[in-house]
């Protein structure tokens, strides 16, 4: 059975994972009998927002970890505790947590800086030459780790011009794509689709999801 | 378009909506071409818990809208605003929060009572002939208010017996069902299957899920 990792980065769109990719992610693992190893670094959130009013809660605190345990049902790692020996592949769901928690792309666009672990974990599986995914907008981080290691790569965010700019002036050669899609950079075993970035509707997410699930597994 | 209801009790299993479980009904119903419509109580969880650990964290509150948000995201009503004419079905997810958020029934079992406002739908929808389903836990809540009501009717929790039996005592005629199948009371339209009473993955949870939400709509 093959073991996927799955970085999840809290728990919401607005500042943690984006639950359906998450779940969609997870769900799709599953029924094709690999068996999901979630993780999350153990830091606080960048910050809360409230996702009823879109307003940022101010005050209010919450690890990435503790919510992240949210989508796995308790059953999470700490990401640092992980090494690309322990997995066949890694997938990171989006959500603006991949941009604010993981990395703080939301913040500073090309001149982000990636979680040190989360870094360390992806340059071991890009080495590994194990097969790596990231969906939404989580292609940003692994973007700012290859571009930082001068690796030519290829990645997708879906169409937005203004991020997929940003990835180009990290060092990606950016490739447009439909919600419905996936784009695979065969040398670096890299695979990225833009679910939310694009979808209008979750089931859209979903094709795009799915069909990345299936292309990392064949590629393990 | 069909427009079904979907009732979220926060964002987690241990306080709140089982994740797994409201994505796939979402899922499930936007690729059968309806149109869900969320919507939460507003008002404070029962407690917050911990989902890395399992425990309460003491002292911590959240609102179940504003959490429920989270996997609607954004686009959430306020339960008391809506009115069985608004939708032509209904659906519960489960997770603890539908017996400690919508009822108490993780507290009081037999004896526990229901949110009013949740309580107030649920009658209308049955009242109006409409099909309502409900998944894993949440068929307590229906148990108690159809009980109530001593409207003779049909549900089903899966198998533990210590459950089964608090919905027997509550006026429900238990039916013993596996994960992946469902049980249908026609005379009432009622619809329930026990996902994550019974599911040890997220595949099994979604297959009662999936035929759940395929019933329902076939009822409207």
């Amino acid at each position: 059975m093959a073991k996927v990792g799955v970085v999840l980065s809290g728990c919401g769109v607005y500042d943690g994972a984006e639950i359906h990719e998450a779940v969609i992610t997870l769900l799709a693992l599953d029924r094709a009998g690999a068996e999901a190893v979630c993780m999350a670094p153990d830091s606080e959130q960048m910050h809360v927002v409230n996702h009823l009013s879109g307003e940022v809660a101010e005050g209010e605190k919450r690890n990435v970890l503790v919510e992240s345990a949210r989508i796995a049902r308790g059953q999470i790692k700490n990401l640092k505790e992980v090494k690309a020996a322990d997995i066949d592949a890694l997938i990171f769901p989006g959500g603006f947590g991949a941009a604010k928690n993981l990395c703080d792309f939301a913040v500073k666009g090309a001149d982000c800086s990636v979680h040190p672990e989360v870094a360390r974990l992806v340059r071991e599986v890009v080495k590994a030459k194990k097969p790596l995914a990231a969906v939404c907008i989580a292609p940003a981080l692994v973007s700012r780790v290859l571009g930082n290691d001068q690796l030519a790569h290829k990645l997708t965010i879906g169409t937005d011009e203004g991020t997929a700019q940003a990835l180009g002036a990290m060092g990606t050669q950016h490739v447009a794509c439909p919600v419905h899609e996936f784009v695979v950079d065969r040398e670096n075993k890299l695979i990225s689709t833009p679910a939310y970035m694009l979808a209008g509707r979750i089931s859209e997410a979903a094709e795009g999801i799915e069909k990345t699930v299936r292309a990392l597994l064949e590629m393990i």
